[in-house]
């Protein structure tokens, strides 16, 4: 089953205490993609300029992504550079640059109305509403967001929220959403608002996942070296939505086996610059350190 | 099995963002003998002074803990006043009044020093060398420190960390002692200097056991509340130790299942002010907790 995501495709160039990196590939869909295609067929919706390379292009459709969502206007492709702190999970904005993002209004191509696994990345909650006015009957609906949108647009998020089943947030945003500084109150308001599940991520110390029956935590995998964090939180939206379509599965079970799928896809994506790492994956290598997730966690043997 | 325990007992005057409390039941060993008592016998050494009531010496003898080590000396007990921020990870030390642990030299009961399960609280690492060389054949040696030593004493420190199995410490701590940010590189510095095994305690996200040959990692299990963190490292390490005396099995399955015993004995101590939930517990309870625990983190049903 396919799995659609609509979000950002972008230039990044990021400083991180590792090294730099200048125009390199990012962006929320761009990310999830990647993280999905090693599980399920990937349709991707986004906005790219005249500027954006073919290269780019077929990195998504050697990876068997479908771009056909993907249209390209006048003007330049959005451009975030930001710079991380000693501390990896700091990060400034340094540039910030819509460009065609600016104008972006997501017509979806026909046959990707009926996609069952829909991920709305990162945009803004109008877009976001828009797209779900457009699908026809998913199976799962899933929306990440950040401080900036619930600051400028609590409303219509809170809309949007009332159409999901699942929000993933961090846990900052969780913190902002709720009013509440303790992150199990955060997440039981944030189920008020209507989703059915939340997942809040919390970079290096795992995720947690809420439901009104289930409270799931797991940590996240230990690495010795974390280059670049940008797209981890995104890539593990992949890897779990891209999971959950393989198996068609939605039981607690099997969500709790995405999430580390999930972490899994993450903890790849952050141990080289930008995509690198994360476009050039294997199933295999993906199963090999969900295996080595099972030991790292296991308190029963 | 007995469990030894050298640390400081304490008057603290605790504020958090939920309360306060003037000159309750604290210290290291303590918080241990309590998490401890529910597991195992438990053997205290420790200094007290004449303003020391007590109802709080019945307090450890109704848990049936040994306090024949507890030595009560001319002058006021150890008072340490702090407060905890709204963000409850973080506290100042208001006040900190040394009094009879000035002059803390513990010597051991005879009896005591054949006990084979030894922790050695966050005290001077030369009172932790005196004891070590007390000792006769302990089966598990594990220590808690604290950056005030890392910083004052890192040469004695050093020399106990070589008698050591298992060395108990914050993330903060582990960055201190071993110059690294990065904690998996940190944990690894550590074990080079000479325990076996390094127990990572990162407060409301869990914990991370790293030996030669495995890593661990487990979440904490996560509170609606925590009205006063006191004490939760210490009853998290006399709930591990407890367990692995009980079952007087140190094999790695066995470590993570007291390392999990004592998560759900720290969640327990945050609850409510000092030792009041702590004090009160009993073993079914614990029981139950662990077993949500389970399925707190469980993937694989």
């Amino acid at each position: 089953m396919s799995v659609l995501v609509v979000g950002t495709v972008a230039f990044d160039s990021i400083e991180t205490p590792s090294g730099s990196a200048e125009r390199i590939l990012g962006g929320s869909a761009s990310y999830f993609a990647l993280g999905a295609s090693y599980f399920a067929p990937v349709r991707m919706v986004g906005v790219i300029g005249q500027d954006f390379p073919q290269d780019y292009l077929d990195l998504f459709t050697q990876r068997g992504i479908d771009i056909a969502g993907i249209k390209r206007e006048a003007g330049d492709t959005f451009h975030w550079r930001g710079r991380y702190h000693e501390d990896i999970n700091q990060r400034d904005t340094i540039e910030l640059h819509l460009n065609v993002l600016a104008g972006f209004q997501p017509k979806l191509p026909e046959a990707y109305r009926d996609s069952e696994y829909v991920f709305l990345g990162n945009i803004d909650p109008v877009i976001q509403m828009d797209v779900v006015e457009q699908m026809r009957h998913m199976k799962l609906l899933a929306l990440d967001t950040m401080d900036y949108w619930i600051g400028a647009s609590l409303d219509t998020l809170k809309k949007v929220l009332q159409r999901v089943e699942m929000l993933v947030l961090n846990d900052s945003e969780a913190r902002l959403l709720s009013g509440y500084d303790n992150i199990v109150k955060a997440a039981r308001a944030i189920l008020r608002m209507g989703p059915k599940m939340v997942l809040i991520k919390r970079g290096e110390y795992g995720v947690l996942q809420f439901s009104d029956s289930s409270v799931f935590a797991t940590p996240a995998y230990p690495l010795e070296e974390v280059f670049d964090p940008t797209g981890a939180g995104d890539s593990f939206a992949g890897g779990l939505m891209g999971q959950l379509a393989r198996t068609g599965d939605l039981t607690q079970g099997s969500l709790r086996r995405a999430i580390v799928y999930g972490s899994v896809v993450a903890s790849f994506t952050v141990e080289d610059f930008g995509v690198k790492r994360l476009a050039a994956l294997s199933l295999p290598e993906i199963e090999e350190r969900y295996q080595r997730f099972v030991e790292l966690t296991d308190f029963h043997s």
